[in-house]
């Protein structure tokens, strides 16, 4: 693993996208036949597409899912509706196919990987599943309880974020330079616990109020959810913050899943690959990620918007619009998987529909 | 072709779908591996669709996709931005394969019927369009201009109601005998000028202010919107309206292929096929459709939510949620066939996830 100079390198070189190719996508919009800008939502998704691919008419070739599993050690405070074990059980679900994720996966087309970040389990046996693809990049079993303590050492958030990183050049632009494909990535969580380590952040992040973003998770009650709150107040009270080093705020109250997925969202930036944030967990690491460099959003869609609460509220801080609104609370990058489709089919159109010229078909009156 | 009882016939013998069915889907969607109700509206959906299709667990394996168009005398009024001829124009351009709705029904592999119902063009030598299939079923040239005269004879009105029942019966009723295969049929306009008309409808039938319903549609200025509005004030002061004789009203403001869909969507749901809408114009059908039976919309899903200003209006009277919210405008079934994914989506969640049980995952701590 290359050291960690690597990624200052990385987030000190993500520049703006090019506007003005989303300008020239704009154009030849236009001249589709449709009346002028009556494919609403889709017509943003190619042109933010273009910008970030460099090409008027971009399209889509590779489905990349990274589902990032690990364990929270705030979970012992009982923030959750389910046991902290749920982690490493739907490891197994994932690897045997039969999570949600999996089914949307397999309906887009998309290509899973799991990643063990951080669960709390030793696996064995696992080279059996062979269909969807496991990868150990284990950094301990699990944070510790944030509350009492940081959630892991400098050099663990490093090397979490140098693993997110290395998923993209290691899996992604290996294949990219073989097949010379256009990849999109979608990300998705699995940690029992990481809404609140996931709220924490956007709090100390946002500045905004702690009720307006801690959520109710998978559906935890009244009491719990009350209780939720004031952990994640006591959290921001207890460590000084500084946004300008984001390492820091992620040895402190981050997780191993969420560091790699700010790793993955720096190196897609960088590499100018498309990503597709899921829900509040995923947009936490896309907070963490603009800490790093303002310009990551550019690079960044916004599948779903989330049931969970502060996910509008974390999107609105990022300047990205959510593509679907199905009042989903899922995790695992389900949103996201769904809306690869959508992002797709936008691609679809700018490079199948003819011109007004070429079908002959009249132009508005002016 | 039949009589016109049939279509008495029809709309007498649409009866409420069954909602225990819904329960049923929804017990065993809350024994699958993910937190209860955490996959939101498409829950919703696929409880929606166990209700129409009388199983658990559902599953589409047949995708259809019906484009009715129909010139609308209304048009002289210049209510529309584009010339009246562009509606034979994108005839031709659905059957080349080169409209928004060819490429996104080649998307989601639906198969996509264009059909004539009253173009103002003789179209010739179209067998020579294999791929897209294009079905002749025109009444007449186009509808009269309603602010001068009846839109059409009551006699024509019937034709294209029933015309639109022999489409579900010929061809999806057809297939699904010969291929035991479970359909699902996406419908949608193309008619310069049809905004208007599905505004006229839908202020007689909900009775809600003309402002509220009148939109923009291909993208009118604002001296044409003004222009517009008055005449559906003009056209709904001119007639009487009766909503327990739907076919009169059709005569007297419909157009050819809203009336078509209005048979297409009452014979769905006569035999119990789910059916999608897609913005304002198949939702004044949907409207029509409901005057005939009030539990049509059981029956009948709402692929999107168009960013014409009454369509969440007519789904709000209708009591149907959309699916997608992508401020599409564009018409010609594009939202209904975007939102066919997400359905079948929703069938594949409940047929392929395993259940607590199954992957061994721990249930919620009670």
């Amino acid at each position: 693993m290359a050291g960690f100079n690597k990624v200052y390198n990385l987030f000190s070189n993500i520049k703006p996208t090019d506007r003005s190719l989303g300008n020239s996508t704009q154009e030849i919009l236009d001249n589709l036949t449709k009346p002028k800008d009556s494919l609403g939502d889709l017509e943003e998704v190619v042109k933010k597409l273009a910008s970030i691919l460099g090409t008027p008419k971009p399209k889509i070739s590779e489905k990349y899912v990274f589902v990032l599993a690990a364990d929270h050690g705030i979970a012992e405070e009982k923030v959750s509706k389910y046991p902290q074990e749920v982690t490493y059980q739907m490891v197994f679900n994932f690897l045997n196919g039969k999570a949600a994720v999996n089914v949307l996966s397999r309906y887009v087309n998309a290509d899973l990987y799991v990643v063990d970040m951080g669960v709390k389990h030793k696996f064995s046996k696992i080279k059996s599943y062979e269909k969807y693809k496991f990868l150990d990049r284990k950094i301990s079993f699990g944070t510790k309880n944030f509350l009492k303590q940081r959630a892991m050492t400098l050099k663990q958030a490093k090397d979490s974020l140098l693993c997110g990183i290395n998923l993209i050049e290691d899996i992604v632009l290996k294949r990219k330079r073989f097949s010379n494909a256009t990849p999109i990535v979608a990300i998705g969580d699995m940690g029992i616990g990481n809404t609140t380590t996931a709220a924490a952040i956007t709090a100390v992040i946002t500045n905004c109020n702690v009720e307006d973003i801690v959520g109710y998770g998978t559906g935890i009650d009244e009491l719990q959810y009350k209780n939720k709150i004031k952990i994640v107040r006591k959290v921001i009270k207890k460590y000084k913050f500084n946004l300008e080093n984001p390492v820091d705020l992620i040895s402190k109250i981050g997780g191993f899943e969420i560091s790699a997925m700010v790793g993955i969202i720096l190196a897609c930036a960088y590499y100018r690959i498309p990503i597709v944030l899921d829900g509040f967990i995923t947009t936490s690491a896309a907070l963490i990620a603009s800490c790093f460099n303002k310009y990551i959003k550019d690079y960044v869609f916004a599948g779903h918007l989330s049931y969970e609460k502060g996910h509008k509220l974390q999107l609105d801080y990022l300047g990205i619009n959510p593509l679907l609104k199905l009042n989903m609370r899922l995790g695992e990058a389900t949103g996201a998987v769904l809306s690869l489709g959508l992002i797709e089919a936008s691609c679809k159109i700018v490079n199948e529909m003819a011109t007004f010229e070429e079908a002959k078909v009249s132009k508005e009156i002016s």
